[in-house]
């Protein structure tokens, strides 16, 4: 018979079973419990239950499989050997906790159950062991509550209303004010309210209770909050928690006991400073939670200077032995140091990069983990704008500066409003006394979050650096009133969805909606770049309309245009009369007059755009938009516009009626226009290759590369490119300057894709549109997905939003069918991107998989997609 | 050194060096010219220019591939043997017609010159030669008339306005009443004209004539009409037009020449009577231009008696030789008989299939044969209704009964006119004295074509027979007035636009809109039907919402139903009230209410479709529109729901505008509905089960197939799989029937193709929704394509429209992968298409060739499909 599958893997005594390296089987508490065993840190003993049999007990009828029951057994009386104790002894008892664990960290989603193991007789045996007889009653009430509420779900409310009667009764107004007697009836009442609503009395088996526990645990990975979590973090194919059964330890011995949260350096700033918390007397869920606000950790030494200098040599051993920044949770029972937990730190932005330098130049780690070390996408916010220095602020309050950024946003005081308000297209900001699990859909959609309690591990903190969300906690100087829905701070009164803006970096809260300005790179950020462009394969460039965002992009490291939208000039000033005159032409001389007026303004851009880009190639789109985009919809607008060109009102009607589209995405638009009208895209090359050939002579490098927009039949390209390079002939022998460029197309129609051999045989370069590939590859139309989309990713029909992230399986395939197809032809065709995708993380390692040469991306992408371009190079 | 390539070939003496089979270097006329003169028949003798030189002519910079000149001058020393002529003799000069010919016939495209060779010591030569000086200077006045006007581009009305001049002079009102020296002094009027015009002497030199002739037939293929013809003809893939050079034979040589076409058969009726009309003494293009109108060919018994029976005798030389109904053209010189061409005769659907029939009684074919000799797409002729015959027929003239069928339409007096009427969407009737090549484009966009002169092979009768056109041709009593845009007949007067109806079948001309009834099939057609059943592979099924369609669709031979589009039935009677009361529902308890009384509804619809396909399955497929679809627009049908239901106008505005979507086709539609509010899909596949297991129980068998539409991801089929095969069990159990089903999906979106292996997972079957996949593959709306897909045909950027025939290059690759993909999960994958092209005949084709099950298409097109499919398997 095959050996029976190992369930439970026990740690204690000096050694584990587990390691650091198996969070896919223990789940990252359980594993790095292990390691801290094995490394010599204090660990209260115990065992971990693998995330195997979580995957077995939702798949086998939420029942335990074969053998777990004999391993828990066996595991149980190893501990009771190492503790010197026995489960519900009425000398001295064996306590438990026990914790959920999955492989990746998912803090406050599961729940926990402390002191188990007591009943009417083990209570006994822990007043006797402790000498101390409230603690055991106050302990056992506790559990009897917890276990209740966690485990078989009824609500705390219940306990807290015999509390409150209990109180009254004695004329006392705090918990502690309550005697071992009140405590003892207070149990009493405790069981009545669990027997009153689960229908049986209150297991008094530690063996019951821990089954029972086990289950709830395992159970609450399916609950509504931990299925968010995992849809708003993206996390998948994880056979579930672990359950990590572990020997009490009590912060809430008395004064000489205590329990903290500690990063072995600052995770927002990224400091090397030890940076933490402590609550004396507590236990460790009350700084976690955030109710009690707790002192910082250097405060330690005027309690238990042992103590703190014992957790300064251990946060050094943590990092060398991890090689990163670790976030650790201790308890102190009478002076004894616990360690209960190491995981990875979870930090801002800013840290992130600050820490993988710092430690480069400390020799901890090398360049390469340096560069995998930054989650691209967070560098989202240091590239975000911060409050401009020079506006005025109206500050009400100061809380802590929780999670770097500048967020404005109206006030919204639940989860709930602040989803629907984000829904409406608001820009909103979450208030709250503190958050709590259930809040998370609300933190994602609201710019910020504002709380009045709690420090800098409280959850709003510590979910809020995670998202990259800007957040002020402990704001302890404003009232927030739910039921009238509003904040108070002094004399000032915010009301709902009045405007408040937050400094995530001074902690200030200010009043309406402060102007903010661009962001300033660290050096750190500058030297992490570096490094990433030496491990990177594939080029970055931008998606740039104008000199100014050429400038930003280039800025920020761009190594050329991937993408500019001439359309977008169209826009500026009297330009679109001059579109608009175009568009009312009846025949090809009159479209070819308007032209003419174009002409030298999109010369002017464009020599504007070479400029900046001196010595890059600049990819410039011809016309992509369907012509109606650019006419007027309402009465006054078409009034002025009939005015203007001197056409009757009717005309302009019958215009707009004409270009009216049932659906314009897939309308008359992209090269369509060109092969339609072909003076439009004569137009554009034309003052493409005048720019081009201007500022040549005048010393500036140029690469134009003319990009063909929305092909979908070789014809197409064949027609246009023949006519963008007669133009470009005779600008060039008219100008006499000979300019190097390329004529090429966007692949952005799935037909484009399929036949992509035929294409490559005319374009030069490819660039995958993406946004519109993604449309016409899913059938969703981005300006209508809004109706199901975002329940499509709450009921998982879909993993992510494709337009965020690309769809590497659908959308993918055609992408390299393209490039395979395309190379057929061409052997050295180059081939980028340009959409939206260019940019996000996870696309830009499929970019660089597929072998594409470039990404394109917005410039304030650029540097998350250099970065990810160099792990998606280092992973290889 | 390698052979030089043979560029012309001789026919003549008996013998020739082409043949039949070898049109596509021959040119059809030419390769029949050489195979008449083969089997015997009297062909004036000549020589044929390959289509290659067209080819290499154009290739290379429109001049004469090597050898060229030096294979003519072979050839022509070769006839001047075989003739006993000489080119320019001024005893007996050697004549000839210079025609065009290319692979693929098209009547009256190409230009002919005649009586080439003609100068001034020539012209001597034929008067002594034919002893009438008066019919030698009338051939060179039209042959410098001709040449200029063809090879050179002089228009005819320079010469008409010489020859108007003459007249006057002479005082004569006929050409006739000019004689010979009148003729010789407009021969010198008519090359001053030349001069005048072209810039240099009229060329006296025959070899230069014959090379300026040669240049301008090969010009002529790329003439815009030619162009034009080839588009709408779907021709492609021809090298050119082959250049036939033939001794000429003269039918205007006085009372004993004539010149006639003639058919072995008639093309309009497939009647196996000896068909045609002759002029006497008259040059061939006088009858096919349909200008002067030409007797019935049994009336040659009167004229030439011994000529009528020799034609009769090579009529069935021909059919007996070729297997086919030839179209040939004959010229009778003073007694003589001569064959000018014969090809393929052009013939109405109805013809065809008796033909086809007809000769497989006459063993002239075998059955195959007979099937692969019917082209499907003409059987839309026969399956189109025809003027109920109990409808008031207000006749105001008869004409010759052309081509059959009926048309209403307004009236069009030109064909610029007929296309621009036609694109706004009008029925139009073209209606002309002739029709001439220029005319082709507004024939197309016409529903039928009345001339007024002209007779049965005139241009208007070959071309609407060839398009499948309803045709009333040589109308004389009608008076057509261009200039004051009316008919007049008698008394009746009918103005531009107005409607007028004719009837292709007698040749009656009626006023206003005639109402029509559907078709009768004859016998014959039923016959080779059956015949094509035998050779086919694949299943034929229908699109059909109705009973009475699905019992239609079954009379043509459907073997099933592919497609029902559940929610026509939603706008029926009082359902839409139930729908929208449901799209207005606030919850899903409300929605739930609604859909209750929608079930009942849907399921009688069902049971009348599976009582009428009794035996046959029958595929339904789910909620497919945009709800929005369902609401009223406009204010006043908006407040007459707000009314009825009991909302208010605004609630019932909100919705309206809440649903509203910038590109419905990519919105929130097809089982995006199903997943969002699951109820609406249980509804209808509870609807369907209840009806299946109802119509079961009374004896029906029922085979219903549950289409779950607009899958694109994986997720979306698993989820609405499982919820129909829930629903179908609880109703089965309920009602204690078993049905056989299956739960299967529309493959409609690129991605699902991409990703058809994880989608035949979960589907039991897959139905290729190829309009909905043309559009998004091409990114095109069918809503807004007349923007330019009309000119993308035009200027050859898309040889077809994608939604008449499958792209098969482009959609076609994703139904392979989709396909191979599907079946690579799912080994037994019935797989169907259900869009328009289902009825399409190449489209069949792609679909027999690519492995599919069965097609589907609308009932009037299955039996369209049906011959397509059994072609298809034939060629195979």
């Amino acid at each position: 018979m095959a050996k029976a599958m190992k369930l439970v893997y026990f740690f204690g005594g000096g050694k584990a079973e587990g390691r650091a390296d198996m969070k896919a089987v223990l789940g990252g508490k359980g594993a790095n419990l292990a390691e801290m065993t094995n490394i010599g840190l204090p660990v209260p003993p115990g065992f971990t239950i693998v995330t195997e049999v979580c995957d077995l007990f939702y798949r086998g009828g939420k029942k335990w499989p074969t053998g777990l029951e004999k391993q828990i057994s066996e595991n149980i009386a190893k501990l009771e050997k190492v503790m010197g104790q026995k489960f519900g002894d009425d000398n001295d008892p064996l306590l438990v906790s026990v914790r959920s664990g999955a492989a990746v960290s998912m803090p406050g989603m599961m729940d926990t159950v402390l002191n188990l193991g007591l009943n009417e007789k083990a209570v006994q045996g822990l007043i006797a062991k402790s000498g101390n007889e409230r603690f055991a009653w106050d302990a056992y009430r506790r559990f009897i509550n917890m276990f209740g509420d966690v485990v078989m779900g009824v609500a705390h409310e219940h306990y807290e209303e015999q509390m409150t009667l209990l109180k009254k009764k004695r004329g006392v107004e705090l918990d502690t004010q309550l005697s071992a007697d009140d405590l003892k009836e207070l149990c009493k009442a405790y069981q009545e309210v669990y027997k009153k609503h689960v229908k049986s009395a209150f297991p008094s088996d530690p063996r019951k209770q821990l089954e029972l526990a086990i289950n709830a645990v395992i159970g609450s990975w399916q609950a509504p909050r931990a299925i968010k979590y995992r849809q708003l973090n993206h996390i998948t194919g994880l056979k579930g928690t672990a359950v990590n059964v572990q020997a009490m330890v009590y912060g809430n011995m008395g004064n000489t006991s205590g329990t903290g949260v500690c990063f072995t350096r600052d995770p927002a700033t990224g400091e090397n400073v030890f940076y933490g918390e402590f609550l004396m007397n507590a236990q460790g869920e009350d700084v976690v939670a955030g109710i009690r606000t707790p002192l910082p950790i250097a405060q330690l030494t005027e309690y238990l200077p042992k103590c703190h200098a014992e957790l300064l040599k251990i946060k050094s051993r943590l990092e060398k032995h991890y090689k990163d920044v670790q976030d650790f949770e201790f308890t102190i029972q009478e002076e004894t140091l616990y360690m209960l937990q190491t995981r990875t730190g979870k930090r801002t932005a800013a840290a992130a990069v600050k820490i993988a330098v710092d430690m480069v130049g400390e020799k901890l780690i090398d360049k390469k983990t340096a560069v995998l070390r930054v989650d691209p996408q967070m560098l989202d916010q240091l590239l975000h704008p911060t409050f401009d220095p020079k506006a005025q602020r109206d500050v009400i309050a100061t809380g802590l500066a929780a999670s770097p950024g500048a967020a404005s946003g109206k006030v919204c005081f639940s989860a709930a409003d602040a989803e629907v308000q984000a829904e409406m297209g608001e820009k909103v900001l979450l208030v709250r006394h503190e958050t709590s699990p259930e809040d998370i859909g609300g933190m994602a959609a609201a710019q910020g979050i504002l709380t009045s309690t709690g420090g800098m591990t409280s959850h709003a903190a510590v979910v809020a650096r995670g998202m990259g969300k800007t957040c002020v906690a402990g704001c302890g100087s404003l009232h927030i009133d739910y039921k009238n829905k509003q904040i108070t701070a002094g004399s000032t009164v915010v009301k709902e969805h009045e405007w408040l803006s937050i400094d995530g970096t001074t902690g200030q809260v200010m009043l309406g909606r402060v102007a903010t300005v661009e962001p300033k790179l660290s050096q750190d950020f500058e030297t992490l770049m570096k490094w990433a462009d030496g491990f990177r394969k594939i080029n970055v460039r931008t998606n740039a309309d104008t000199p100014h965002d050429a400038q930003v992009a280039r800025d920020f490291g761009a190594e050329g245009i991937g993408l500019t939208r001439t359309e977008h000039m169209f826009f500026e000033g009297d330009r679109i009369w001059a579109v608009r005159e175009m568009i009312m032409a009846d025949d090809e001389p009159a479209r070819r007059e308007a032209l003419k007026k174009l002409l030298p303004m999109q010369r002017k851009d464009f020599e504007g755009i070479f400029k900046a880009m001196d010595g890059l190639p600049v990819t410039i789109r011809l016309l992509d938009p369907p012509l109606h985009e650019f006419l007027p919809n309402d009465d006054k607008n078409q009034q002025e516009m009939a005015a203007r060109l001197g056409v009757s009102v009717d005309k302009v009607k019958a215009k707009v009626s004409q270009l009216h589209e049932m659906n314009p995405m897939l309308g008359f638009r992209g090269c369509r226009l060109g092969v339609v009208f072909p003076e439009i895209s004569e137009m554009q090359v034309q003052a493409i290759m005048e720019a081009a050939c201007n500022m040549q002579a005048k010393g500036v490098k140029v690469l134009p590369e003319i990009m063909i927009p929305l092909v979908g039949v070789r014809r197409e390209i064949e027609v246009q490119a023949a006519l963008a390079h007669q133009m470009a002939k005779d600008v060039m022998e008219k100008k006499k300057v000979k300019v190097k460029y390329m004529v090429g197309t966007m692949i952005e129609i799935p037909r484009a894709a399929l036949v992509a051999d035929t294409i490559a045989e005319t374009a030069e370069f490819f660039s995958f549109g993406t946004n519109d590939l993604t449309q016409m590859t899913f059938g969703y139309s981005r300006d209508d997905v809004g109706s199901f989309v975002p329940k499509y990713i709450e009921r998982e029909v879909l993993n992510r939003d494709p337009f965020q992230a690309l769809d590497q399986e659908g959308v993918g395939q055609l992408i390299e069918i393209g490039i395979k197809k395309g190379r057929s032809t061409r052997k050295k065709l180059k081939v980028g991107i340009c959409g939206e995708h260019g940019g996000e993380p996870s696309s830009v390692e499929f970019c660089h998989r597929v072998g594409m040469n470039y990404v394109s991306c917005s410039p304030f992408r650029v540097p998350i997609a250099r970065l990810a371009a160099a792990q998606a190079a280092l992973r290889k």
